[in-house]
């Protein structure tokens, strides 16, 4: 099972869409355990690859990220660490076509958007993935998270939420790793 | 992700459930291939692992069977065979506590039964499971099938429906592999 | 990554070669975590499969399988319990015909036999189960364990070693899980 | 299985090593499918992670990008597409210190290096991913590749050879993907 994110896939982010491997899915409930340093939270609209190679179960996921000064922020290091990928699967037949998402640190709302604004949707961002990469039923696609202008860092202690807002959500508690 | 099965779950066959391992997925719309001899088709009411290890996902299978003199049913060469397990995911919230589940081969109903009448419902087939092996998200369960009486013999050529009624189905035509 | 393994693939079992699926790895060093009940060591060659889809580096394995009154012995719950299956891989070029192999318990040699004895040998073994089962690279196949006549019962704190003689050993100790 | 490859692993590049998800395993002899656009080889040494979580078989591998203007190069759709990691597996007990690699394309050397001028060695390569991702049994470490100066551009009908000297190589050749 792989995990295949895109970023860059909302208006105004002024770049086209891009691909990256994401990695360390969790449960909600799980602690997301960080380094020190920066580290975001980002909400995000996913789906399950199905048994057709189509779009399959929604799910909402928090695409965590550790922002490594002089570095890319795609890479494993940022994106790809145990515990970075908390989601929470919505076993729904409904694909609605707006899907406001939300991030929240301790219940205040630190990121909020909605999935109209991307650029690709669903269907798009599997195309857009297939057309250089093969994708197995039960691979995960996440098709970005809105802009959030830095609101999100999240610390040791913090509760953080994901939000797809009538479909569900994903919430862990933070824990900065020991030295 | 792997693909364990139950056999023996429904009331009528005297004998303790047991789980095998499956392997050979397929959408329901592939060809399922098959060996020269005795092949069964199975309906199955089953699930996908969630990401909090519970009952995500239902899904109908098709748990087809080759069936060879003198030996268990449940080898690799009888269970395990590319294109064995063609499913329909069911991307449904309902839990309903009774399923029925049919197979037809070539329209006619061949095999039907009810998930009430499982030894170990879903939840306990999870349970029985994991007392022995760790169960990762994504990974298939299969709650077994009905008795079918050696009604559901499929051959070169036909079409045979797995169906969970009211939930979903799986078509699939079946070709005989060449000498 | 599967692991696909034979039984009866040497000569004197009177029945033959069967393919069914195993699961449980672990290296050696770590504890064999066992039911109550008959449980019995197995010494066998094995192999990875390499990225061409051919024999790839060899491997002593130790094919635990716990025994159930009236069931089938290649089930699930016999064969593919988390840890029955300790592994040492052996990063040899050699291929040699004969390879001498044997299960101690506390030191003591309770199985011996040769790979020259074996029904399918190691190319054979793949072809076997290819015919019906598609191995991708980092899949394991285990080419079966000699007649041991029932001698390599393992208990509680018993240290089982299984060894492929020139090659390598895996050396575990047994643990009886709690009640 | 997962691989997980290291950039600016080597001496001269001015940057610490950083790590980003590969994907696209082929075998040597397969072809590799390439878009229209800047297309680089780039022979490492790598390994198998060992059932034991150690430093298991050893490998040549060619980490083959795709140079997208404006785009950090470690992305998806540089790093991980289908037949970008052509790779030989080596079946050595052999740990030397030093290893010399080479590019060729159409026979002709286009890059060459020794594995002595790594920052990080095997060990050092594991250790540093560890710390941020967990590895099982199978996966892939890639140590990076020795700078090449953009001199190992591959292009439609070209036969690219990585090499690590003594111990093993994959040759493929490079298609172009159709419009």
């Amino acid at each position: 099972m792989k995990i295949v994110a895109l970023a860059y896939n909302y208006k105004g982010y002024g770049h086209p869409p891009i691909a990256f491997l994401k990695a360390g899915l969790i449960p909600g409930g799980n602690a997301i355990v960080i380094p020190r340093g920066k580290v975001w939270a980002e909400a995000e609209l996913g789906f399950i690859v199905s048994e057709s190679l189509g779009v399959g179960a929604y799910l909402v996921a928090n695409d965590v990220t550790y922002l490594i000064k002089g570095q890319d922020c795609h890479l494993a290091q940022s994106k790809a660490r145990d515990t970075f990928c908390p989601i929470k699967v919505v076993w729904t037949p409904q694909r609605p076509n707006e899907v406001v998402l939300r991030t929240r640190i301790n219940r205040k709302i630190r990121q909020e958007g909605n999935t109209k604004n991307r650029i690709l949707d669903d269907k798009e961002s599997l195309s857009f993935i297939t057309q250089f990469m093969k994708l197995n039923p039960g691979d995960i696609v996440l098709t970005g998270t809105p802009p959030h202008r830095g609101k999100t860092r999240i610390k040791d202690g913090d509760v953080v939420t994901v939000e797809a807002v009538g479909l569900g959500s994903a919430t862990n508690v933070v824990r900065q790793e020991p030295n």
